[in-house]
């Protein structure tokens, strides 16, 4: 059997992107508080993010008192747009068209008028995967956390992010 | 950039299954003529027809007339069937709960009560997925093709399934 995998950098961005729609407009989080707050890689960390930044929905704010906020608002920042920044927008499913490979072809007429019906059907899938991804905003992402983690995380959380959040002038 | 890429098998599996679907009752293709139509390597074709037949998707008559047929009526055949028959059933996104390892944890409260929402997005769009692949089967795959092919291809494909179609006692 092959393996159709996410990489797990899919998770850590979601995850940072998630944090930093819970901040305070204009503060910022340096990526090695990220790291720690995740138990990952500061390094590996730092190429998703900066994936992220690239793509536009992260800002890198430079300097000793920097670090990394949202590039617009959470709520304009889909699920599907922070996946697409580490993946990649190509699609999982890649036709070779081998319907025009065998020895059924007609020699003067090897292309097909319609596209593969079952590159189609598999494209398809691709769509719904991709509006149900792009239904789900970082906003929503961090409400829903913080309604997961009950009163004593919450606190913690709140004491660690006062330790780490950086507000930038 | 990571990739998440469905491998070719699934293309090769696809294409198997859509032509079996269009013989007759009975009908066989060996293999070697599957291959062959397709012009992929055949054994390299045979792994995937395998774990078609594993997952009762496919039979494989033996012997000198034998070959492959569908294992049961071809609108009771999936595309979801076909692709994780050779991709298998696991879900594309792991969520590795890094939720949990961070500073903010309470120490005597390692566990969550809820699972992540980020998990679950992940997860739903999976399902949409997973439900847009279910709702087409093999018989609209087979009919599609034909419907996509012009009556020249569909006389030399007639041509050559006449020379290579066993007929099962």
């Amino acid at each position: 059997l092959d393996f159709v995998r996410i990489g797990e950098g899919v998770e850590w961005a979601v995850h940072c992107a998630t944090v930093l729609a819970a901040l305070p407009p204009a503060a910022t989080l340096p990526g090695k508080a990220l790291a720690e707050l995740h138990g990952v890689s500061e390094t590996y960390l730092l190429k998703h993010l900066q994936s992220l930044t690239g793509a536009g929905l992260l800002e890198s704010v430079p300097g000793p008192r920097g670090g990394y906020r949202l590039g617009r608002p959470a709520d304009q920042i889909s699920l599907l747009d922070v996946v697409q920044a580490v993946e990649g927008s190509e699609t999982a499913f890649r036709c070779t068209d081998i319907r025009a490979r065998g020895p059924a072809q007609p020699p003067d007429q090897p292309r097909f008028a319609r596209t593969c019906a079952i590159n189609q059907a598999m494209l398809r899938a691709e769509v719904a995967w991709r509006e149900s991804l792009r239904a789900t905003s970082v906003a929503d992402l961090a409400a829903q956390a913080q309604a997961g983690m009950g009163k004593r995380r919450l606190k913690l959380a709140a004491a660690w992010l006062g330790d780490n959040v950086r507000l930038t002038p």
